[in-house]
């Protein structure tokens, strides 16, 4: 089945935004054993838009179009689609039904009663239901080849995709292909050292693809195989991960779509185990992230975002002299800080961030990137001075990272 | 003048990559009063790139490829442009020697020695000069359309567009026009709201242009105007910009890149008041934007994280008996964080939030989304309870944008 992919927007036409529906479109698509051939993206023109439908359908069995349904003047998306199509655009109930029911439920979330433009569709189409935004979706059939409309928002678009067109259209494959991915988060080396160590796992030619993909400050490695049965895809899939594995050891962080808060989230609940949290430079970042997770306040207990010497004075405990002597990004400092934030929460484990972030505030022997992570534990305390490199926010996320993943593996160990 | 841009890449077709290259030629299209007007994406297949360059130049002046020129076996853009516009693919001596140069100087940045693959370049094009990569471009015109072939990695692309390409082009529009994009950054209002507030200011049959974007939780408003002058594009922009900001009035809280952190450092510095915070469900969100400007150091002392109850009486010197009468998520226990962290902090500002982020932990009274912001000053202390919905994130992220932007009025009104 040939798939082409149309986004609509003039912020995408000047740059002002990035598409990322077509990259989730993609994804979505392969991971289902379809793939995308042809992507375009026009402005909020509608002549553009019909032209490109027009063009699309010509060689494409299905077409799935973002964008251009929003409820303002500028969003022309239906209205093309029914000139494109040769159809009416007439007020739909349903959608008009769902337009007002779902402005009311979004009423507190600073959205406002919208008017009936978003419940234009045009005629002999199915509506593609949207459970969290106003604008409808619809898919209609033109000249044998499927068009799918969905808004641009991306949250809305993934979920209307998954729910609908994405089973629509997997019914319809033949032959079956089967086609599986794997993805490995890493977490400390760099493309290059990652690239090498990988050397020859993929196999391209009997349908086994590696990918690298980085995503500062970690990458994603995507094992791809194609064939034709799921114990084929199987036989190629799963030796390759164990290689990975193998040659990259404890840098494997997660696997799938698990980011390392929630690894570390898991490995604390498991764990049973509290924790405390003082940040210097990071400012509050771990702590973000930490409790970005339902349920966190089972075992994070408090932080403290001590940027201020008095503040770590006064909240941490930390020794005057230990400061004036050996300075707030020390090493002396951050055990002094993981020690005393563990002892004043009552926490099991303490964890210490002190560091300079920059772009100022380097020192003769301690240069902007210079960050301290400390552990405090009650099997001891371990701290280490690491060097980092890049803008303020660059360091200060690297410093996180490092942090987490230090805290991971501590967790690991027991 | 039609100007098209296509982007050639398996990664980019499946979704591993997300295209930057196209955002980055349009923006700059845009600067120098150009506009692509359609962007296409194929993966590494000689046939659909040679079929998108025949389809594009259909209906364009000119057409920016990126992407295929590299080393490797999948790497077919050199071919396809051959194929597509009948020319032959030959041994390019300068491109040779460029290539081997080029590899000698990469050696040490782990770039493997490359064979003549790279050379190879169709007749009767001319060579686009890569400063700091292998991959040689071209450009070569084909039935009145100007076809360039840049390498796909960024950093390299960027150069080569702009030394070579932008130039190239912009000497040729006739008559010349000019563009400018004013951007004006809001949050509270809805899209629908504010696309109601601000009928009738584009005009784009004079070449005045209104976009909204919403980037959650805040939204962009973007005021583009054409003209064949300077003066003239300042005549269309000014006064529309000037009705925007009457219509929208407090709702503007940046213009251009500015962030509201970036908004709210600069007040904070300017009105020499220092800063402290007391965070619950945001769990540092704040305190990690507000550290995340250079040199927050200066006015901003401290957070405190205070999860559990027993931080917030420790810390915050939050009344036991409050806690238990009038439970953590409420306004009486905000405010007494609030001033609470202003006391125990020295600081001129308190800024305090409670709430429940959810998914769970709504009670009769106080569903899940009920947040309290409380920010206690020297000439006072208000307090404001609010209900975001959304999931857990989207309620942390309204609550840390109310509250900055609750600190920025504040700020303004003083």
């Amino acid at each position: 089945m040939r798939i082409s992919t149309l986004s609509v927007g003039d912020e995408l036409i000047c740059g002002e935004t990035t598409d990322t529906n077509a990259g989730t479109i993609a994804t979505m698509l392969v991971e289902h054993g379809m793939r995308v051939q042809r992507h375009m993206t026009v402005g909020d023109s509608e002549p553009d838009i019909i032209e490109a439908l027009l063009e699309l359908a010509r060689n494409s069995d299905a077409i799935i179009v973002t964008g251009g349904l929003g409820p303002t003047a500028d969003d022309l998306t239906a209205r093309a689609a029914a000139r494109a199509t040769g159809r009416r655009l007439v007020l739909n109930d349903h959608a008009r039904a769902h337009v007002r029911d779902m402005s009311a439920r979004l009423a507190s979330l600073l959205v406002c009663p919208l008017n009936d433009k978003q419940a234009m569709i045009p005629t002999k189409t199915t509506l593609i239901p949207n459970p969290t935004g106003t604008a409808c979706g619809f898919h209609l059939m033109n000249n044998g080849c499927f068009m799918f409309f969905l808004p641009g928002v991306p949250s809305e678009m993934r979920l209307m995709l998954r729910s609908s067109v994405i089973t629509f259209l997997a019914d319809r494959i033949t032959p079956k292909r089967v086609i599986r991915s794997l993805l490995l988060n890493v977490f400390g080396p760099c493309e290059a050292e990652v690239d090498e160590l990988l050397t020859g796992i993929a196999r391209p030619e009997l349908g086994l693809r590696l990918g690298i993909c980085v995503t500062f400050p970690w990458m994603r490695i995507t094992l791809r195989a194609e064939a034709d049965s799921e114990d084929a895809v199987e036989a190629l899939l799963q030796p390759a991960a164990q290689a990975v594995r193998e040659r990259l050891q404890g840098y494997i962080y997660a696997t799938g779509e698990d980011g390392i808060d929630d690894v570390v989230a898991e490995l604390l609940q498991g764990s049973g185990r509290t924790l405390a949290l003082a940040e210097s430079c990071t400012g509050g970042m771990i702590a973000q992230r930490i409790t970005s997770i339902p349920g966190s306040s089972r075992y994070f207990l408090e932080g403290a975002v001590t940027y201020s010497n008095e503040a770590k004075i006064r909240q941490l405990g930390v020794p005057v002299a230990l400061l004036e002597e050996k300075g707030a990004v020390s090493s002396d400092v951050a055990s002094a800080m993981a020690k005393g934030i563990r002892q004043v929460a009552g926490s099991d484990l303490g964890l210490a961030v002190t560091g300079i972030a920059g772009p100022d505030g380097g020192v003769e022997g301690k240069p902007v990137g210079t960050v301290f992570i400390s552990l405090a534990a009650p099997d001891g305390c371990w701290t280490k001075r690491f060097l980092f490199s890049g803008s303020r926010e660059e360091i200060r996320i690297l410093t996180a990272w490092t942090a987490l993943d230090w805290l991971r593996r501590y967790l690991l160990m027991k």
